[in-house]
């Protein structure tokens, strides 16, 4: 599974490059406004980063959710943080998001396990 | 406007009585559910506010917009805070929402100015 | 409210004729589809009709709603009957389906008592 | 492909135990409300069952769609049966809805045979 | 009908005014990419506007849809060009798209009524 | 790559085939207002094409984006015309169409490789 978290990031990555060495300006604005919507600003960068899982739960996107789970690990959120907002997103956008939750799991405990093995 | 969010109040309290007047144990039981998704617990009530708030505008819907909006207030959120949000939102969410961010910020103007007039 | 749905209707049916006469064929096998896809076959008219309801529901279209509420009231689908369909799309579909709910107990109540005063 | 719904069933057992293990009441709660949705009522379970995969077609949910389908078969629904549910959840929907059409066929063929060799 | 158009503009360049006097910077630089996107390039403006009026119905944002078809009016879309996208949006989003279709129509012939009387 | 849309295509040729043979009615004929709504028209071909592409990505389905992407490579679509489709699908529908923006890149980058060798 880490193996798994692995494999997203470098293909993620690649695909990135990719995309952005195809020139094409908007795309290259999209993708740095993007990046910028997660610093620290008035919120920080942990609080918006519960953001991006919430809205990746209910838009039911599991590429963003792996990807938002291994960020919040890194600002330090915890197991029981994750429930919470696991919680809040499945009362908001049902049992139709289950099936990302289960993925989601999956990741969050390969993701802490690989920071705090 | 202000008027707006007295009478989204009133309708939203009147229909929310006569769905639970209606006795189905299961709906009874997921407004339960939804109520305390909100609640203190390890995350403050006032971080998922926002997180109902940035659901809310990324799956487009206008009246849960307004009650986390208003929530948020209540809560203490600030004005640039709600900026902040409505960014991550506007990122993850795309253009689609911008109608809604309209929306929101007419209802926010609003519910601010009712606080702290 | 029964004047509601005698807006609704009278709204839906122009708008429908204006539609059908602009003489785009695809749009008119469309509209022909959607009609046959509700009729008695295997699966009688008023178990299709609440399965309408159910996707208009979780789909979160207004319209759609008031339109499968009353034909599942001419249909005799029971009050008992539409809380279970309810139910099962709030389960389904989330929180962000309530205010969607709302307005579908309103159109209820209007259309019960049209039929049965 | 028999194989392939055995793997399905495992993971969500391995995962859905796995999340409710980690003992969050609202989760737990919210697990039990689905599960009590779809029991008998006044509307019988096969027919809530046709419910909950109309909705997880429009909503295009594969593992959802799988899940019902499975659930549809255990309650006797009929191949014809299927066929009108998926008709009216591809007129819904739309062509969009047809990747998740092509997937629900091949499970159903699968779970038909399991059942009925 | 063309007062619903007129005060559809005044209420969307009203808010917009609000948003962007708010400062923050990524929702402004958010607004510059969303006005460029449409922009002529290597698909002309006619194109992408067709592009945007077909996004806005199958995601079925009324205000989106009302915004583009006044776009394709200006940039000289007919009525023919419109029944052809309307049918695509409809065969790929379904008969849920079918109110914002209905809305749509009103909209075109308000709005090419106002530019050819 | 190429042999993931050889796949594709194989699958998606098989299954459509078992669905048609199914002989359901509604079905057979929503399938052939599907083909038809990209036929050459009053809009191109190839315009109808970008539609359909850029329905697919704001409504984030990966295989109708591989199908889409096909048809437009075999009606002559640049790769400059794909990255401002591809432009205008990321600012409608946001961030989260980016993980099916990767993939969409990954299947052009094959396609046009299998054309123009």
């Amino acid at each position: 599974m880490a193996k798994a978290i692995d494999e997203f990031n470098q293909y993620r990555e690649e695909m990135d490059q990719r995309i952005l060495r195809s020139e094409h300006l908007g795309i290259k604005r999209f993708f740095a406004l993007d990046h910028q919507a997660y610093e620290d600003g008035v919120l920080d960068s942990k609080t918006k980063e519960l953001l991006g899982l919430v809205a990746s739960i209910v838009l039911r996107c599991d590429d963003c959710i792996t990807y938002h789970v291994l960020q919040c690990v890194k600002q330090g959120v915890k197991r029981e943080e994750f429930l919470e907002v696991f919680n809040v997103a499945l009362v908001v956008g049902g049992s139709i998001t289950i099936p990302h939750l289960r993925r989601g799991f999956e990741r969050l405990d390969a993701a802490i396990e690989d920071v705090q093995p």
